[in-house]
């Protein structure tokens, strides 16, 4: 089960970023490995023809994948992205994005997630991430 | 060959981003099927341990193959981020970053190419990317 | 919904294949974006060790988006493999494998679907891949 | 610099694999960080149309990253496919495949390396594949 609260992983992913806005990521909910994070609408992210970034969700797509791995393991500052692939289906509207995060593997070392996201209010998939993240191992763990 | 130069191609991805910092992106290269980027170091991109962000590496991936795309086919506005897989390497210094994109196939539809990334004054490799562009087909392109 | 039933797919997935084994692949659900398929076991799909071969999980990967983009389109011979991206998980004991694929976009030009591979009669995830298809237009396939 | 010849490869990768048919994989060539690979054309890697299967391509891909690792570490047994990426760009005619890994990182614990496919006789891309392995620490491989 999880071992941080929304409340705690959103101050931790906050103090991390020391420019960030504040309304950077909503943790919205946080069960057994899974994370629900809310990337909040703004102007920095739109692209021509009025559109979210791919590199906003690409960041929505690690910080998801980031908070799911914090959420089971306590705070594990050094868990650092390996790999990411992203696949773009959709083009959504400005809006605030939801990126949903499920763990596939929490192994000794290496953990494995994938990452839906969607526009908020419509269920279409804009986007679809798998994303691997190298994990201290076990004994070096938070207790 | 190249239709656009080195500073018209900055020209046109500066105008696309409203807010974007002036010293986001250089382009300090374009050859046949090649292009070279320089992503100045700036504290947001900035992560704990004193190194570059993922998401700043992926924006450069993804900036770097648009340059590419648009540096062979003219300004295409309409070329789309359709996949990209990253895999990171070693963790850069604070500083810029190079990142270097070979077009690997310019189809009727479709353009592949990689990225590779190093900090400035580094040969070693920090990521290297394959990305994935859907482009208009040739009638629908500028002459 | 489906225009090709498990019997339909396992046929027309065994004509393209003069040389394959009559075992090689079982489609045993089928419906409304989603088939799941069994690759039974063969020792030419060992490895040292006792373990499945990384290349035949690939290919059940890729046959399974294949038989879920033709299950949804009809018999469209010409879809093609575009991008296939895979993260082993855990190495499966020799076994039957199941794959699953639910497709995530099903556009005019490209299809994008996710497949977990697990043993069968054991519901770890030994494998997850993403796929995409090029996939001919709509005037271009069967009624 | 490589630890192993062409020929202690070929036969090394011949060994783990008993139903493997005679002319399964030719290492051509081994110098540091690299290894060319040749699949000799078998009319069961042929697919409907008359090219080669994906799967075929992705095999090739997988192996010529292995034998990569194993010229560089020697003969670890233990080195294993984590994740692999592959980016299909043009149908080859039916003919032998070159393969060419470059290894791009051979750190403590990953390996990462791109491989570039072509037909033999033609330099143009039909596949790019970015394979990641996981090798045993420096303590356990082979002095």
């Amino acid at each position: 089960m999880p071992k941080l609260s929304a409340v705690e992983l959103e101050e931790l992913i906050t103090q991390g970023f020391p420019d960030l806005r504040d309304d950077a990521w909503r943790i919205e909910d946080v069960r057994d490995h899974y994370v629900r994070v809310r990337m909040p609408f703004h102007r920095s992210n739109l692209r021509p023809g009025g559109t979210i970034s791919g590199p906003a969700l690409m960041e929505l797509a690690d910080v998801a994948m980031y908070a799911a791995v914090l959420a089971m393991l306590g705070p594990v500052v050094m868990a650092v992205t390996t790999s990411l692939n992203i696949n773009f289906m959709r083009k959504p509207e400005p809006g605030d994005i939801i990126g949903e995060c499920r763990l596939l593997k929490l192994g000794n070392r290496l953990a494995v997630g994938e990452v839906t996201m969607h526009a908020d209010g419509d269920d279409a998939l804009v986007a679809h991430a798998a994303v691997t993240y190298s994990i201290p191992p076990k004994e070096q763990r938070p207790a």
